[in-house]
């Protein structure tokens, strides 16, 4: 399906993309360049790429098909350095967390090659980073939300689509600002509660004692809270208004439960709790019914 | 090790507590009362106890074993009518996952056989309720938190010890005092939360679409809100002060993560988000260093 991708990014994301690729024979060869010479080496050691780059511009010349999957704080210098290297038919995703902020730089810095890039956003991952974690089968069975641009290329729309449906994602398309207020709410609030959640226990005295005796709701629940530091930074503050309405939401359903107990109004209480149990218990993991074409349309 | 345990509330817990007991070898048989009849009948039938009682005052009486395992605002009015028919020598014990409240209804009910209770807290669980989710193993390779009062008999402490050990639990004791503050901040607090999360998203138009795009953070996270709502309208009621203080805690932690992200001050938003990362990447469960006898002392 293509002869070349040029890998911008060796890390967790990138490197499994690159096996994934691998794996389902869809790619002849794989370059790959990250900022670390470190990490370069491990992912030809590994297997993940086929070729190191020295620069950012080796990848790209030559390659059909681009991966950007730096930190977001990279996006935009990456993306402008991709741009004049670029080859016209290339097809160029990005797999970050964030889209808006995403497409904005892009616009900024991708200039005629605006056409051939299809932002991307994996529901997967893993709280260990780096290559020595990257797996083929990281993307399957997974979400993945594609955020074209009016001026994107419709065909490459398409190619992305036929793409990481063949490596096993669900594929949604959906635009950038639906994509950062879905994400506000399910993804990016959960990982800023986490971390308050940890970080206002280890505020406390007993801090050691209590996480010791913590058990397997605890262990759920925090999961998250062990997260890439950078990467969350970068995603906190490339959505931030969106996140901080989301946590005024948040706050607002604290205080309804917190009045309920206060009042004490044990049947109030009860149904408040009622209410989240139900839903959560109905839910699951990519397995509700929703149709994609709405998101794209509204 | 004990010829009859009198079990009273034959669900998940009890009903797990009565096959752990019988797969361990540690009792004769087991006698069931459930305030549904129905339960009663499925207990029955499950093999988790061997006798159906009609009443409480059955299932207690000629019990040398006895396990109180009903919702929390059942527990006064249960020991009420434990009192006057529990033998003399019988080892009486909870399951609740509070102990303030426990050991202050046992002090108001229990007379002189207060002597014979030893408040008890399994970290174990399960979304799920009721007796068809029973397991032998429910409490193996899991905490189990004693409670002891000043008045309880010391070797039937000991004797509590042991049992739950050859369950496979790892036993601590500590007053129900500092247990009510531990869970408050690993548990009950996060339970909250959990809710609210959920609620929050419930409360915006876009909730159904949201939760169909949400991934495999989100079920870790959200995993505790599926929990049984009259449960934890009890525990959330019961621990209230505790569980209020910390919610003040976490909002402290909240608004500092915001002030970060509203500066933006990305090297201090970093550094918050490292340190619960740090945290939860060392910790894991049952796993950190902790010495039960400074929680008995302090």
């Amino acid at each position: 399906m293509f002869e070349q991708l040029g890998l911008i990014g060796c890390g967790l994301m990138g490197g499994s993309f690159a096996l994934a690729l691998k794996e389902a024979g869809l790619v002849r060869q794989v370059v790959g360049y990250s900022k670390s010479a470190r990490t370069r080496e491990r992912a030809l050691e590994l297997g993940v790429i086929d070729l190191e780059a020295a620069t950012l511009e080796q990848a790209v010349a030559g390659s059909d098909l681009v991966l950007l999957a730096v930190p977001v704080a990279a996006t935009e210098s990456s993306l402008a350095a991709i741009a004049p290297v670029l080859a016209p038919r290339a097809l160029l995703m990005d797999v970050g967390s964030t889209k808006g902020d995403v497409v904005a730089a892009a616009r900024r810095t991708l200039g005629e090659r605006l056409s051939r890039f299809v932002p991307a956003h994996p529901i997967a991952g893993k709280e260990s980073a780096g290559v020595e974690h990257a797996e083929a089968s990281l993307y399957r069975e997974r979400q993945l939300i594609l955020t074209p641009l009016p001026e994107t290329h419709a065909p490459l729309v398409e190619l992305a689509a036929e793409l990481w449906t063949l490596l096993g994602s669900q594929v949604l398309e959906m635009s950038p600002e639906r994509h950062d207020a879905a994400y506000a709410s399910v993804s990016h609030l959960p990982h800023l509660l986490a971390f308050a959640a940890m970080n206002a226990i280890l505020a406390q005295p007993q801090a050691d004692e209590w996480l010791a005796l913590a058990g397997p709701g605890f262990r759920d629940f925090s999961r998250i809270a062990a997260s890439d530091p950078s990467v969350w930074r970068d995603i906190l503050l490339a959505n931030r208004e969106q996140v901080l309405l989301q946590s005024r939401q948040f706050r607002a359903a604290l205080d309804a439960l917190e009045a309920a107990m206060l009042a004490p109004d044990a049947d109030a209480l009860q149904s408040l709790i009622a209410q989240a149990s139900q839903a959560r218990t109905g839910w699951q993991l990519g397995g509700l019914t929703y149709n994609p074409s709405e998101a794209v349309a509204a």
